[in-house]
């Protein structure tokens, strides 16, 4: 694989053409104009029917376009696999690309089942020269990691407490049909996968890692039309949790797909010893910070003060944008590839989640143990 | 007591001249300017050393003032009490006016334990022909009184999840001398004593009844300085809870006295199959309201189209005051000793309550169901 | 008059049992136990019908009810009287008033036309042992006076640019019927006598006097309906404005009745050289703040750090409301009367008030001199 | 110019590599992926020095780069022009374009003077095959292509007020150095040049034509630090006017570049006779929404019911950002030369905005009219 990892001349596959597939698209096409470097060759581009994938090739500036996406990992010219795909492909497509030596870009949630994320991070685990990454695209805000950075330097003190919540609405409408996702093989957990793996990702980024949980979970709209008459909803469309962090500290968390009003409202805030910052994905350019002493919250409007913010536009309060998270996610994967800073979350840090999210799902109101296992921690 | 419950001669006994006696104080002056209604007389104020007494008694516009509180009691001219002192005197107070023959106000929380708040119903079941009214003046709020409104008349549909808060920072200086109230024996609970039962208030009202709590507690700054040396802190500043009420609906829970920042932020949201309503006391003149089928969420300022409010002001969008929510428990108060709707939450009301947050407080991350008589809901 | 000026024993006559009639009667009432001081003797309230004033009168807790104010205004136990009538009213009711001997509290606008305020100010200025004092009570709200305090203290460096907006929707309903308000000799004004002269008051109280100012005036709906026809509008539905301050700062001002949506929109910004203030009344308890160097705005909730704010509540965002604003220019008034400082507007400040808001009437988009005359500074 | 329209093949030259060459890159790379249709070809990138346009080059993917942007011009690969200079090169590189037979998308303002403007059009008119396209990002974000339809759609009724300011702060600090961008040889106009104009490009769009401005401007920090000693700023830091509208609307107007706090604060309200719109560019998200009979504001997230939303993204509430408006402009630059709608607003649509920002300019008080000659109509 020598020479491969170099960025001058990374070769990219993509699996999938849909909502994320385009915006790995769009983040591998301007990745090197925001932040340098070479610019990446997008080698084959992997859908079925073939002619949708052919169509998209084009559109998306791919050389190649397949329908056969076990060809596109063998193919010399892929270093990188972007896989866009739905939950249940993911494991097969994933362990099939590090098993062809390629480094893997993939969507999450990671798996439909924490044994499959686990199979994968071991996987990963065997294969440490190639560099894994999950779509935890929200991570990559700038105004997010401006609240990391502000924790670090202990700007709001000890952390305290953490409140956060990830609603949206997509489900709400009870004449939504039924589909496969609504069921735990087909789609694995519900608002929990979807939904609330992105706010456990933020909340162990802020608070460290968490030591136990206590969740209870509501299907809200029970059985949806199908052709065949009402079909049962078997994974859940909300859950509330209570969390210890292994810090000491508490937090709340809650999460609905039934959210009516919510489109985006992935919100938290953390409570410190000596401030409390606040944030909400809806107004994705806003952090609002308060100090003690201070005589209220400060609305802190995304800017070139914040490093990644700056390669993307020199002019505060100029909204940074949902795709522009993904070419962030995208320079950081390329340039973990080089040799730099590790990706994060790889699998072993996106298995740590999914133990978070499933321990949710199977708690039925009793604490659940998080166990962090000392071999993925090395 | 013939004659005395009509509100043409309502006497008046005020014990205590603090924050919240001042507050009562207003109330009684300005109910029948705002209301109609004869004018309550203003009889007698106590509080201690009696100096203090005379001059705000001069000040509020009372008649008499006392040191002699159970003289008040005693005294014939009194029909009504309102007991504004610190909690480890409303049991002996409100047992005094019940046993005196007196209507009781009295400011929340009911008492320090749950035994004290047990006797206390009892006592005020015995009683049946004197109304008690607990003082939770959020619950008087217009906008809170209008999403009860649009919550009965279906408007969001079946209520499926609650989210609530209630934060303030009053104790967040780790520098904030200890004082009694932060002992069991002095002060009760913590943070859920002080503002989360405010909370539950409106979470009941909002909901219907509690089945289950589960939660956790926190201490923050374990030992404050006093001239003794640091002593500690024995009640929560914090504490987190999962509700599952007796409709089925799931909710979040929060509330903390050292959120730095949060001054007045008792916020919640319901999030019903049709729609979702929210609302921020900081704020209180708004509710956000959100129907299915509608963009988003619609900001209604506080106006005369609420009955209430329309008592105040005939003008939208000039703010009701937090004062202005005692005017109309005062109201409430009057009404039901005239012989109209029971001015809840009345002590049989208040002990629910204060069962949801010593179970919250005793819960240790544990489920705890939260048990209702049914003699209390004769 | 001899003593009758010592608030110990000041009389008050109230005519008007309407929005701010009930206004004036609440704050009467509260003003001493807000504040402290002896309680005002409620002697007579006038109003016609003459059973309507009796009504109110008890209600409201004045001693006596009259139909014929001009006799409440003979009685030598009244020393001050609260004018809330029809703007027509205003001009005869205080100069009677003043001529009696009595100090005067007058609704805004201070009257129809300029003419009639300057014979006011001038009557006022004839009898200089008598306070009037107009009700802009807007100027009354803790964050207003913050915000001037700021101002005053440089925290925002040398203001340089105003911005104001005050907007209501009362008359955007094309089929709201005629009435003579809406007329030149009935109503005075319209938007620019109702709302603008509130948002001069703040104007010219945050900026200093106004040097010239040029304004193009709309009627949005030139013809309303009545049991007659369509009878036509005369003053304005709304009012754009250029101001050039004295200090050579510049502004831009607004107000309409027709604006769709806005309730009580008295919106403000000050843009100083080194910090901007923010100011909206529809939330009335926040006053947002940005000081160069700092990241971006901050919200200051009103709170006891106000000293009026404290006089109401010791508690920080337990929000201040509409009607508390006249019980602190009640208290401003009693103080005026007792000899403290001057509770401005007075009928001359009044009329500087007038001068803007008919100049801007009169402009037509031509710019006119604002002229100070020197003896009104006096 | 054969075939040379065509967007299967068109050819592009960028001129510039700051702030906005990146922003018209990373458009050009994306476009295709974003809208569909066959990908620009990124021909050559000019810049000097020339090493600075061969680094850039590689970063942005251009085949070539160049310091002799007239070489650029002669290419006959190239088709289009994308000119992102000062604002001093703006009409000598236009003008050279257009001679050359070259498509031109030319940022904003225009040109620094009016004269400049209006010979820029009328080599334009005298070039009807090539297209124009000025750079008014804003006109493109989904939330503002969302109030036009809204407005078109009458569901605000008549519009009968604007009320717009775009307000920054770059140039607040008085420290900031002199530089040749302050003076009219070297810059323009100021803030109406920078700021005011795009605010304009708004307003025009949704209240029609600009009949009359009277304005007034400020230099809020007359000199400023240079090697030389203080210098002298020469254009204005802020400006404030009336507007007179062809539909006999009214409006207000303001702009700065010394607006301590702004950031982007391109913010205006339409108030209609049956509703009203506000919009604030810092929230770029966001729509609000009221229409009469409503009880308040809705606050619309900017989402997929968009159409050109939907082609970023297919969730709601998943921001937009500030370079994807340059996407939008691009498509509809591409889409004119292929034939389609006309990519507004070209050299003569420009020139409108220039005559009314030029007219605020020379303003001083009076009122200006707005000529709009018949010929730039055709």
């Amino acid at each position: 694989m020598s020479g491969r990892q170099s960025p001058d001349s990374l070769g990219v596959a993509l699996i999938g053409t849909g909502f994320m597939g385009k915006c790995h698209a769009m983040a591998w096409r301007n990745v090197a104009t925001v932040f340098g470097g070479a610019q990446p060759r997008l080698e084959v581009l992997c859908d079925t029917p073939e002619d949708r994938a052919q169509a998209m090739a084009g559109q998306f500036g791919f050389a190649r376009a397949s329908a056969d996406w076990q060809a596109a990992l063998a193919d010399p010219a892929v270093d990188v696999v972007s896989i866009t795909t739905p939950n249940g492909l993911h494991r097969p497509m994933a362990e099939a690309a590090l098993r062809a030596g390629k480094h893997v870009w993939l969507e999450k949630p990671m798996a439909l089942t924490l044994e499959d994320a686990q199979a994968m991070a071991d996987l990963a685990a065997a294969h440490p020269g190639q560099v894994t990454v999950l779509g935890y695209n929200y991570l990559r805000n700038p105004a997010f990691q401006a609240a990391r950075g502000l924790i670090a330097q202990g700007a709001i003190g000890r952390p305290l407490s953490f409140r956060g919540v990830y609603d949206e609405d997509y489900s709400a409408d009870p004449d939504l049909p039924w589909s496969w996702r609504m069921t735990h093989a087909g789609g694995g957990l519900g608002a929990l996968g979807d939904l609330g793996c992105h706010l456990v990702s933020q909340m162990v980024a802020l608070m460290g890692p968490v030591a136990e949980v206590t969740a209870m979970t509501q299907i809200a709209v029970p059985t949806r039309p199908s052709p065949d008459g009402p079909c049962a909803v078997e994974n859940e469309d909300s859950a509330l949790a209570l969390i210890r962090f292994a810090s000491g500290a508490q937090g709340s968390f809650a999460t609905s797909r039934v959210a009516r009003g919510r489109k985006c409202r992935l919100q938290w805030e953390v409570q410190g010893s000596d401030g409390t910052l606040v944030f909400d994905q809806e107004s994705m350019n806003e952090l609002w910070v308060h100090r003690a002493g201070e005589a209220g919250f400060t609305r802190h409007l995304s800017g070139p003060d914040q490093p990644e913010f700056a390669a993307f536009c020199p002019a505060p309060g100029h909204n940074f944008g949902f795709n522009e998270q993904k070419v962030i996610e995208c320079r950081d994967l390329m340039r973990a590839i080089a040799g730099g800073p590790a990706a994060e979350p790889g699998f072993a840090a996106g298995l740590r989640i999914e133990r978070i999210i499933h321990a949710m799902a199977a708690s039925n109101g009793r604490p659940v143990r998080i166990v962090e296992e000392s071999h993925e921690d090395a």
